[in-house]
């Protein structure tokens, strides 16, 4: 059964992936049981794809991938047809309702959690496979749909514990990005860099998206990102537009203009106001007419803006016009969930913990399948990174389960004995094992602390003749070994070790448990 | 946004993947959630490992898979080295084990459920993604761990609600397999022909079984399977084992050898007889000595079947002959767990569900990362073939869920009110929508049939003047409609129609979901 070295395989894992472990896998479940009762309380209904799909069927849409099937795991089926790892849950979702459109409700309300794979670079807190959970309204092209999600996202993170004032929900429009660079003429070729420029607003600031808009940074590393290479009208309109800073304070930059910049930077954002964006655009386009995209886009912010404020969530919803979201297909409003409360970043400072989710319209992804369009629109949250936010808030349980009862092996001969035990104990109710290893009673207590039992039960023969189990209460024990100075003094005393007739186990048991309070989650 | 038709990918899934609906997807929740916690009890903890494996971590153990590869889903990653789908749940666990070692408690006792892929050809109700729910006890080598699996799987199959008596869990060694082998001369390459050719008994009978081990098999349809070519005293030997008909009976095949071949067709077996075991072997080596590996099988089932009586379970797991298990890395102890009533096959033909789970002990799995040996024994349950007996004998909930009440909109412009009332049906835990579709009333209502909504809200004009809703009873409705003969008659009736003021409207709904008995579960 022994393998030379040489010719052994390495037990490891590519790069990108990981194990989960007993206490993240438990939060994992209670997380998302809480988000689904959220989204069933909306009258979502579960629906789940595979995670293989055929490539053409799931498209191109990932953000920052320039070549095809880049950021994608695929590989050819036996009939040499494309396969790819799902890299979200919305392709497949699309993909669902094209195949069975006429057999499903319209609107079709469902939502779906599971793993998503992205054959891209790994880094911290970054990986190749992730988790998602997905709610999606398809057969709407109702601003109510969008409002709505928006909405149910807000309600998820209070159901998760998060205060209020401790997240909010952003929501912007790409007719909003589209029609605004549609004004500025910035071409097709220079758009996806000017939209990952506009993504930078928060975490760089003002000044940086300006150069990033324009012919390029250099960070404090030295390194240089290239620019979008925008004229310096069209970058000033740009950048007002989604900094809610006047068009002509761009244009003088002024000491006025580098205090408001300050007040931005600093936090101090003014409220989205229609009317200020209206007069950037009219200023801008200096008498040209105003394009139809726009007015669309305007005109379903402003219905979004109503709905939410007449549902009572204008403290949580605010419409943000530096939201981008990286996916391509999305066509209409858009959102981000985000953090706001701070988190100690690299090197101890301060950083705010960000964006755990969002979503969007996807208005085109249906039609790509039926030729007519479908109005869709849906979110996604992260489940990996909403949990890491759960565990620092203390929101979700993230210490391990305590452990099984181990009955101990004392006589290796008694072993159906014990097993009986073990038996009658899970019988009861309480979570129990018979102790497996090869180990005599040492080993087999240094195990049942590794478990974190609550206690063990040990028979030997002088036991078995009086018809008797002791009962040793690790817990107890745990305190009182604190408390005693040699190992003189703990034989002596056996602090926590007791005697108990053989039918009384289960009672004694329940005893030790009850004294420390031990529950098991399930 | 619409593309023409020859550009349009076409929406389909590869072939062996399929969609989860919501009545499986929540069969399937229900399901797992009962055997976790049996899981639990027993003092397994959750541990989870991704999808992707580097190919040679997984290794190559697939049965039937004679070319290299075969049966997995592989692709290279950017830095060329392989990586593949996981197949099972066990081989990613021993690389997890193995990466571990040092950190993790010995015995070191977990369970997972997960996805697994193959790629092979799919069948009916053989899917290329399906789910497994493993546990296994790693790191020791006790029979007593083998005889808990079984135990454990028994103990699920009854929390699952099938009933005692409708499923067995069988055991056999595969050193008792390869002791047989060994002793009848079976040469290597002719050894997975002949496990296969065992592994039919229970299907095909002793007859075929004996051709599939000798010269091949007809079968009805007229189509050839080769034979593993073993000799005729080799045959029977082995299948005198197998089949626990005396040796003797095998050579003469008189009238008497018939009348046991009949009676083991008809189910009529004996139970598991380790004394005829032995006088079959010894009858048969003539002399010569048992194999140590036979002798070390035998003394292991003997354990089994001791631990298993002592602990009560001897109605329900039972020693059988015939326990073959696909996989290539088991090395001892293996066991199947059978649902033993019978289902309608094709044809109206009554068949046996048949397996439904099994597992068994793997030693060299880990030792193949480390060198030294690491025992381990662990089973895995087949959820979706599970889940169909489950629905099958009524155990599961396989309705579906009641919709949600739908709040219908009547007059477009009053969206926001309608939403309002959506959320106070919300905030009250009442499962609610607003319909976000375009539809007039009519559909609207269609739209709630079709989500099987209980009841929906209506506020037009005159019942908004008079601050009242309307509340439409869609079950009491629908029992009506099927009494009242014409459209007049309906339209006069307004059966389960009737308004309310509208701060009674959660009140109102909260009565008719009562009057229904409505529940959501979650």
């Amino acid at each position: 059964m022994t393998t030379a070295k040489s010719n052994r395989p390495k037990a490891r894992l590519p790069r990108g992936f990981a194990d989960g472990d007993p206490v993240e896998t438990a939060a994992t479940r209670q997380m998302t049981e809480r988000i689904r009762a959220v989204f069933d309380l909306y009258g979502f209904e579960p629906v789940e794809t595979p995670m293989i799909e055929y490539t053409d069927a799931l498209g191109k849409f990932l953000p920052d991938q320039d070549r095809p099937n880049e950021g994608v795991f695929s590989f050819q089926d036996d009939d040499e047809q494309w396969l790819s790892l799902r890299y979200d849950l919305t392709a497949p979702l699309a993909r669902l309702v094209a195949e069975k459109f006429d057999q499903l409700p319209k609107p079709y309300r469902s939502y779906r959690f599971g793993w998503v794979f992205r054959n891209e670079k790994p880094g911290p807190g970054r990986f190749r496979q992730f988790m998602q959970f997905d709610a999606d309204t398809v057969g709407s092209a109702s601003t109510a749909a969008d409002a709505e999600c928006c909405m149910m996202a807000a309600d998820t993170m209070e159901k998760l514990g998060i205060p209020r004032g401790s997240y909010v929900v952003k929501v912007w429009n790409r007719k909003l990005l589209d029609g605004t660079m549609d004004s500025a003429n910035v071409p097709p070729q220079q758009r996806l860099s000017a939209l990952r420029a506009i993504d930078k607003l928060d975490r760089l600031g003002i000044k940086a998206v300006q150069q990033l808009l324009g012919s390029g940074r250099r960070d404090d590393s030295g390194d240089v990102t290239s620019g979008a290479g925008l004229s310096e009208e069209a970058n000033n309109f740009i950048t007002s537009v989604v900094s809610q800073i006047d068009f002509d304070l761009f244009v003088k930059k002024d000491q006025f203009f580098e205090a408001k910049i300050q007040q931005f930077e600093e936090g101090k954002r003014k409220p989205f106001d229609i009317d200020a964006f209206r007069r950037n655009v009219i200023l801008y386009l200096n008498g040209r007419n105003m394009s139809a995209v726009l007015e669309d886009g305007l005109r379903e912010i402003v219905e979004i803006s109503k709905l939410i404020t007449a549902a009572g969530y204008s403290d949580r919803i605010k419409i943000d016009p530096s939201v981008v979201r990286g996916l391509e297909y999305y066509t209409g409003p858009v959102y981000e969930v985000e953090l706001t409360f701070e988190t100690t970043g690299e090197g101890g400072r301060p950083v705010r913990f960000g964006s755990v989710g969002g979503g969007g319209r996807y208005d085109g992804l249906v039609a790509r399948f039926r030729g007519e369009a479908v109005p869709a629109t849906g979110f996604s949250i992260g489940v990996s990174r909403l949990m890491a936010a759960l565990i620092h808030l203390g929101k979700i349980d993230a210490v391990p389960q305590p452990g099984p009862v181990v009955v101990t092996v004392f006589d290796r001969d008694r072993i159906a004995d014990y097993q009986r035990m073990a038996t009658v104990l899970r019988d009861a109710g309480i979570r129990a094992e018979l102790y497996l290893g090869t180990g005599r009673m040492g080993p087999q207590l240094k195990y049942a602390d590794k478990r974190r039992a609550p206690c063990v039960v040990i028979q030997g023969g002088d036991e078995k003749a009086k018809g008797e189990v002791q009962i040793k209460d690790l817990i107890e024990g745990a305190k009182a070994s604190a408390a005693i100075a040699s190992n003189q003094e703990w034989r002596a005393a056996r602090p926590a070790q007791f005697s108990v007739a053989e039918d009384r186990l289960v009672e004694a048991v329940r005893d030790v448990l009850a004294r420390h309070e031990v529950t098991w989650r399930s």
